[in-house]
């Protein structure tokens, strides 16, 4: 049995918008602690990893681990119709096999989605030696994707003791974008050595996209090394992290 | 002569707006008592009756009954040039054979559509025997329907004692609204006899989604027959009236 | 050295959000008086007439004359970025041959973009004896044209003792803007002799678009002549002024 309800839609919604752009199907593990998923893109460049525990649920019934397969496409259709004021459940429909969605609002509207057979990859989350974190606004990270889309398909990340760079070269031009020190997007900084590696835009974007503008991201970096996206969800008792490939850069 | 004023041009543009999904032209009777239109869509599935009285109008002046044949899209267009604030004039112009659409507001704008030759059939409407109705918020349907689109081109509608129900099957899931009795959204139940029917979910959407989502349209339903939806038109001295065949349900 | 610096972005982007439609590359010549831009489109109907004194500026650095020619496409484009509270910065980088443009704000963002070489025509501005101006809010402007759309590709512009008229006709019907003295929306009306010329609208289109409805356009006519349009710029300062050649009217 599975019955999970939270009063806020917007924290699954945001999860499940911000994993579709990178994989197309995801393994729920559904256990009384929580739910966990853990998944790569197709290409293997990013993976995502994620995890809500019974804590951030209102009510939260799970009397033995259950994996769900989910089409995240689908799955993220069905959250699209969600009203900012309705009340979200999840429930596992073990007779039909689905989960149903359900919306408690003016109305109420179950909408209910075959699960399908993943294969469950046991992904070793990779042990990275960051030199640098910092803590910013996603809206300064999504302007500054924006501003390098104009001119290339890559952009370069940087931490260093003066603050956080983005930064994109291409024919058609260049942007920078300056987030230093003292700035009020800036909330944290930790530079033991400088870092930098550049990243393809496409991903990153994907990555960001569906976080609020005034939402803190936490961003960890090492020179060459792949980048570590962490959102804040449910008032930081969950997890959603991504993590990206460096591109090599040629210089 | 014609010469009809509306100090809110929203009416007659949501009166078309509704129409012109279904009907491309129309005939429109205009005679001293007011503006009447009756008209099915190229594959007689659904029925449109519009009566707007004279007494919906600020100002109206017809001496001799006139049929004015009007291409919908056209005038659509037109009304969509319409701002909230203006007042809106329908004038013929014999003359010039046209009708004249007049948005008086910070200018005065006159936009004139050739009238064309449309064949009126007789219509009669048929007499059906609803066994239940309902008053509902447009908004509910419009939600029912916009979820039940994500799985199906069918949707099917019920009225029971216990409120009112869309539901949709399909391969890629299913869904089901339920507004019960003392749900705010429900606002007059009456069921002689429980009646569930399955409509084209396409026809049923362009039917409502010229309503505001607080409009309350009302809705009559028997089991296998044709649906009635009654749109509130200028606070209730109008009608516009929807009436859409059912698909059979092959269970 | 050039370094031009402006609290609000808006002045600018508008500029060149009016230019961009009719002409894709400009040499905007920088002296220490200020910035000037003159330019006819491709199809020699429409002149662009731009000049933006020092003073329209809060800080405004130029030594020496320089003409940047600039892709206004791509110009458009990183303008786009800005946001409304950042400040603007239009900096040479001599040695890279690119104009930055640094926006201001939550954070430092400088995009580059590359200069190239654009043929500077000798334009002797024409001298057109208008007979009729109009102070016109562009609001009401835009309104005849996107009614005139409609049904025409042209449209004819008329001023006279009684006021501004848009007038178009077409196969599909006809639309007629009255803009009477007294009314709101004109603000100024000198008729010495009532003029009125045809044009073209998707070209008025692209002149009247990056104006706010509730800016105050100068409309200078003469019967068969061009049509003159003044845009209000930085409080009066600056200029950005167009000239589009009438059609033949056949009549």
């Amino acid at each position: 049995m599975v019955s999970a309800r939270m009063s806020d839609p917007k924290i699954w919604k945001t999860c499940v918008g911000a994993m579709v752009n990178l994989i197309e199907e995801a393994a729920f593990k559904f256990t009384p602690a929580g739910v966990k998923m853990k998944a790569m893109d197709p290409s293997h460049v990013a993976l995502v990893d994620f995890e809500l525990p019974a804590a951030a649920f209102s009510e939260y019934v799970v009397k033995q681990p259950v994996t769900l397969g989910i089409n995240l496409t689908e799955m993220d259709k069905i959250l699209s119709r969600a009203k900012a004021d309705d009340e979200l459940i999840l429930e596992l429909d073990e007779k039909m096999n689905r989960l149903a969605i359900v919306f408690k609002g003016a109305s109420t509207r179950r909408l209910s989605l075959p699960l399908i057979d993943v294969r469950e990859a046991e992904l070793q989350e990779p042990r990275i030696q960051f030199t640098a974190t910092a803590e910013i606004l996603a809206g300064i990270i999504q302007d500054g994707l924006k501003d390098a889309e104009l001119i290339s398909d890559n952009v370069r990340f940087e931490l260093n003791d003066d603050g956080f760079f983005i930064t994109a070269e291409g024919d058609r031009g260049s942007t920078e974008l300056r987030l230093c020190k003292g700035d009020k997007g800036l909330l944290n900084l930790s530079v033991k050595e400088r870092a930098r590696a550049m990243f393809n835009i496409k991903y990153l974007t994907d990555m960001t996209k569906a976080a609020g503008a005034a939402d803190v991201m936490k961003i960890s970096l090492g020179t060459n090394l792949p980048i570590q996206l962490d959102y804040p969800i449910a008032g930081g008792v969950g997890k959603l992290r991504f993590l990206l490939a460096p591109r090599v850069e040629s210089e």
